[in-house]
C-alpha cells in the first residue's frame, strides 16, 4: 500500500547495498576499528569543516540519545529539552533509565526558546536551594524538530551562546538532519552545527541508510572511554564497518544532500496538493513531515488507500495527521496520493 | 535567633527523648524486628482503622519517596506528580536515579486535579504509540502540599477513583501530615487516607520526631522483599527500634495530633498578625506553612531579626516569603515576631 | 591478511544480501511488526518444535544479554553465572549498569556445574541473613561457552532441574549456537534448548548474519511490555524487518545448520594441523574456537602472516592463543595457515 | 536475654543522649550546615592529624558505602573488594543498584592481599580487550574486616602503594573502626588511615552512637556536589546536627577510643573463657568479633540462654558461631556467659 507513514519504511539507497555486496567477504577489524569507518569519519570531518571532530557510529536514534546524554552528564545532572522533545516523550524513559532527569521547557512548535532557556538556567543558579535539585548539565534540541520545524541560524547561535555562558554542552538530535539541511530557505549548514553544537548526530536510519547514526563531538570533547560506555549500554556493533560503509557512501559525492533534497521536493508537492484541496495545515513545516488537520470521516475514507499517522486529536471531529516523505519517495507516489485526496 | 525557617530546626518532643533515655541500654533486635516497632505498628494500624495495614519505618522524606516509588513501579513505569511536587523538583533527581521518570502534571497551588489526571491517563492509553512511552504506574500527591494547601475529602476520593479505574496505586507524601489533619476545617482523616490511598507515609521528622517516616501500605500491597530493597537503597537502619520508639510515642495518647494542632494554632496567629499589618497573602494556606508577598526592602530589614525562607521572586520589587510553624513553636515566638513586623 | 581472529570479521551469507536487495524498496511496518519477522518467528518456532515460543529479534549479544536479564529479574535479584561468563567479564558492566549483580560461580572450562549451582542456591536460601543479600533470580550459561566447550544433554538437564527446583529461569546465551549444535558428537538439539531453557538466544552476528540475535522465550514467559523495555534500553531497531529477513533466510532450508557445520569442519582441520605440528592444546574444544599454547617467539613469527587472538598468558614464555573459524572460512584458508605453522 | 549477637543492639553512650537532651530545642540550620557539625569536623580533622580532611556525616554503613563508591567512580568503573567484603555479599546489591560492579578478589580471613591486587590491576591494564571490561576505579577494604581481622601498617601501606601506582583511590570501611584501632598490638592509627587512604569512614552506629558514620576525604578529593549526590541517594538527614552532635561527643576527651577499648577488653575475656573450655577458634580475631567452631548440639543448648550469631556451617556436626562485644558490654555479661558455657 501507498505509504507516507514514516521515513523508515524501506531499506537503503542502492549504492549502499551494492557496496555491501562488494565488501561482504573482505575481512574487517571489529567494533569500528576498520578502514572503512576511518574513511567515513574523514569524509564527515570534511563535510563539517571541523578537523578535530571525533566521530562514533551508532545503530539507532534512541540508543544514540541515551548513550550520548548518559556519557556526557555528571550523575547529578539532567538534560534540558522541550516538553515535546523525543527524549522527553517517545523513548520509553531511556534517559531516566540511565539515572538522569529530562528537565522540560515549553516547546514552541517543537523548539526551545533561547530566552526561556536562559531564564530557566538563571533561576536554577540563583535558587538558594539548587543543591537539592537536578543540575542542568546539557541542552537537547532536535533539527528538524519532532514537528518538522527548523531553527534559524540566529536561533541556533543564541541557544549556543546561552549554553556557553552557563558552560553546558549543546546537543543536537539530527535523526532527520538531511531533511533540515536541504529545506528551502534554511540558513543552517553542517559546518554551522559543528560550530555551534558541542555534539550532534547525523541521522542515517531515516535518510538513506539501513540503520545508523553518526555522532559528532566537535570540541575534542568525546568522553574518555566512550567506547566502553557504548558497550556498557549494549550499543557496540561487532561489525562496525557496516555503519562506516553506509556513512562513507552517503558522504561521497553529496549523496546525503541529494537524496535529502528529494524528500523536500516531494513534501512540497504534498503541501501543494493539500493546499489545493483546501486542507488546513496544523504547522507550516518546511521539511519532510507535514501535519494537516483532517475530518475524522475523511481520515476513515483515506486510511484504506494510503498509510499515514494519526498524530493527536485536534477537536471532537478532527485529528492532526502526519504525512512523511523520504529519500525514497517518488513523484508517482504523490500522484497516486492526489487521486485519493 | 527567632526562626520560622522550617519545621525541622529543633529536636524531638520531650516524651520521645525521655523514652530513648529509658530504653537506651535495653537489648533490641536489629533492623526493625523488635517489639517496640511492633507496638508502634499496632498503634498506627489502629489510628488508621486499617487492620491489614503493613508498615515500615524509614529515616527521611526523600529516602521514603525514592524507596516507595522505586519498589512499587515496574521498570517501564513512571510516577505521575504535580510539576511542583517534591519528587519533581526538590529531591536532586532521586526518583530518576532509580531509573524512573516523573511524569509531570500542572500543579494548582501544589495540587493535582483529578480531571487533568484522568485526561492524562486517557490520552496515554489511547495513544497508538504508547508502547514507546513511559507508562504511568503510580500517582504521587502530597498532603499538605509543598504550598501548604490541602485536598478536600471529595478531591481525594476523585483522584483515588481515577487511580482505581486505571489500576494504578495512589501514593500520598505525608511529610507534614499531622499539620494537614489538624488544619481547621479539613474533612480528611487518617482512616480516610488508609481508605483512599494505596500507600502513604506519616511524617515524623517535621512533626515531633528527631527523624523518621512511617510508610503505610493499606491494601496488603507491600512489595515482596521490601526490606531487601530498603537495604539496597541504603535505607535500612540498624537500630530500627529508634524509629519504632518515636512513632510508638507519637501515637500514644494522641500526641501526634496534639502537637500538630499547636503548629496550626501558631500559624493562625501569624496569619492574623500579617493580616493586621496589611501584608499580601500569596496563598491562603490552612496549614503550618504561610506564604506572603513582601517588599524586598522589608525583607532586608526583617532578615536580621528573624529567620524565614525566600520562596521565589514575585516581581521586581517583591518576593514570596515563607514562614513555618511547628509542633515546637511557642506563643512567645509569635509575639516576638509581631514586634519586628 | 589471513584471519582466524574471530567469527565476526566478514559480512553475511550471500542469500541474506540477495534477499535484502530484493526487499529493499518494499514498504514494511516499523519496529518488527512486519510480515518478514512473522515468517522468521514461525520458522524458528518450528525449528525449536515449540509452538508457544515468543520471539524477539535484537541487534547484538551484549545488548541481548543486558535486555533479557534486566527485563526478567526483579530489582532485588541478580543473575548467577560462571566467573568466566561473557556477562561477568566482557560486557563492560552492562548487567550492573541496569542495577543487577552477576553472582559468580566457578567456571569449569567455561561451564557451570549443576552441583555447585545447587549448593550455591541452597546456601543462599538457608542463610538466615539472605534478606540482606542479592537474591539469585536467573541462571546464565552459554553454549558453546566462551572456551568453546559444550554442555551435554545430561548436564543441561541437571542445570535445568536445579533451576526448576528453585523456581528461577535458565537463560542460555547462544551467540555461537549454530557451532554448538553442529559440533560432532553433541547430543543437544534446538528443541532440547526450548525444552530445558526458559529463554535463550540464537546468535546471528557470528553465524551468517550481518548482525542480529533471536531471543526465544519458551514458556509463554516473555515479560509484559518487553518491547517497551527494549526501547528503554535503546535496542529497538526501526527497520526491524532487517532482523527478521536474516533469520527467515537462515532458517530456510537448514541454512543455519549447514553453514555452522562448515565452521566445525574447518575447525577440525585446524586441530589436525596443529596436532601434526605438535602444538599443545589448552582445551580440546569441540566447536569453532580452538585454544593452543604457543611459545611467545612462535607467536611473534606467526603474527605477521595470520591474524589470531592472544587469549591470556600461560607461563613466562608461552601464551594461550585462539584460532576461530566461521561459516565463511574456506579450505584454502586452512591450507594457507598450514604453510605458516 | 544476654546477647552477644551484634554491636548494634543497644542505644548510645549516655553522654550523647544527655547532650541531645540539652540541645533539643536549640534552633539549628538544616542538612549539616550547623555549628555542631562544624565542631565535630574540627575534632575529627585533629584526631586524624589531617587539616585538609573534608568530612560528611551519613546515617548508616550500607548507605555510606553506596554513596561514597557511587559518587567517586566514573560510570565505566567498578570497585575492587574481597569476595567476603560487606559490599560484595551483605548489602543487597546496593553497589550494583547504582550501576557499578564489585570486582572480587580472594579474601584472606577477610583481607585483600596487596600482591593479588597488584596482579589483578596489571592483568587488567595489559589485557588488549580491557576497553570491553569494567575498569577498576577504587579499592575497598574494611578495618576490622568482616572476620574481625586487621591489616598491619605494612599491609596497609602496600595496598596504598598499589593503589597509588595505578592512580585509583583506596577506600576503607570503618564500620567498627574504633575496635580496630584499640586492638592490642595493632600498629595502625587514625592518622595512618588519613595518610594511606583516600577516603574512609569512622563508624558510629556500632561504636557508641545511636547511628551515624563520618566519611573522611583525606586528599581534598571530596567529589564536587557531594551533598547533592547524598540527597539523590536519599541519604541527606534534615537534622544533620544529630550526626554532628554524636561525633562531636565521641571525639571529645578520647571517648571514642575509651569505649572502643572496653569492647576489646571484653572480647579478650570471652576468648579466655572459650579457650579454657576447650572450644576451637575459627579465626584468632584481635577485635570485638570472635568466631568459634561449636558442636551443633552445644549450640542448641546455649541458644536458649544467650543470643549469638550462626555464621556458617563448618562441617556436618559443627557450625561457626560469632560472639560480639561492644562499647556497652559489661564484665557481668561475660561472667553470666561463662556459667552457660
Amino acid at each position: 500500500m501507498l505509504s507516507f507513514e514514516s521515513d523508515y519504511t524501506v531499506g537503503a539507497h542502492e549504492k549502499i547495498l551494492n557496496r555491501m555486496q562488494e565488501m561482504n567477504l573482505v575481512q574487517q577489524k571489529g567494533y569500528g576499528a576498520d578502514v572503512i569507518c576511518e574513511s567515513a569519519k574523514k569524509r564527515i570531518r570534511e563535510a563539517c569543516e571541523c578537523e578535530e571532530a571525533q566521530i562514533h557510529f551508532l545503530v539507532g536514534g534512541t540508543q544514540t540519545n541515551s548513550i550520548v546524554i548518559a556519557s556526557c552528564l555528571e550523575r547529578y545532572e539532567g538534560v534540558v529539552a522541550a516538553q515535546t522533545g523525543h527524549v522527553s516523550v517517545h523513548e520509553a524513559g531511556a534517559i531516566e533509565y540511565t539515572g538522569h532527569k529530562v528537565l522540560e521547557l515549553p516547546g514552541h512548535d517543537g523548539k526551545v526558546d533561547a530566552g526561556e532557556l536562559s531564564g530557566f538556567l538563571k533561576t536554577f543558579w540563583e535558587d538558594g536551594n539548587h543543591e537539592h535539585m537536578v543540575f542542568p548539565g546539557m541542552v537537547y534540541i532536535s533539527l528538524p524538530t519532532e514537528y518538522g520545524t527548523l531553527y534559524s541560524l540566529e536561533e541556533l547561535k543564541k541557544i549556543s551562546e546561552v549554553c556557553k555562558s552557563y558552560d553546558i554542552p549543546l546537543y543536537l538530535d539530527g535523526a532527520r538532519l538531511g531533511y533540515g539541511l536541504m529545506s528551502k530557505g534554511t540558513d543552517v549548514t553542517l559546518p554551522d552545527l559543528a560550530r555551534y553544537c558541542d555534539v550532534f548526530y547525523i541521522g542515517g536510519t531515516k535518510v538513506g541508510a539501513l540503520f545508523g547514526e553518526a555522532v559528532v563531538f566537535t570540541k575534542k570533547n568525546m568522553p574518555k572511554h566512550f567506547m566502553t560506555m557504548v558497550k556498557q549500554q549494549g550499543g557496540l556493533l561487532a561489525k562496525g564497518w557496516l555503519l562506516g560503509l553506509q556513512f562513507d557512501t552517503l558522504f561521497t559525492d553529496n549523496l546525503y544532500y541529494e537524496i535529502s533534497k528529494n524528500a523536500i521536493d516531494m513534501a512540497e508537492l504534498i503541501k501543494s496538493e493539500f493546499r489545493k484541496k483546501g486542507y488546513e495545515f496544523f504547522i507550516d513545516s518546511p521539511t519532510n513531515q507535514q501535519f494537516f488537520i483532517m475530518e475524522n470521516e475523511a481520515i476513515e475514507r483515506l486510511k484504506s488507500k494510503v498509510a499515514f499517522s494519526l498524530w493527536e486529536p485536534y477537536d471532537e471531529n478532527r485529528t492532526i495527521v502526519r504525512f512523511v516523505t523520504s529519500w525514497a519517495t517518488e513523484k508517482e507516489d504523490i500522484e497516486e496520493l492526489r487521486r485519493f485526496l
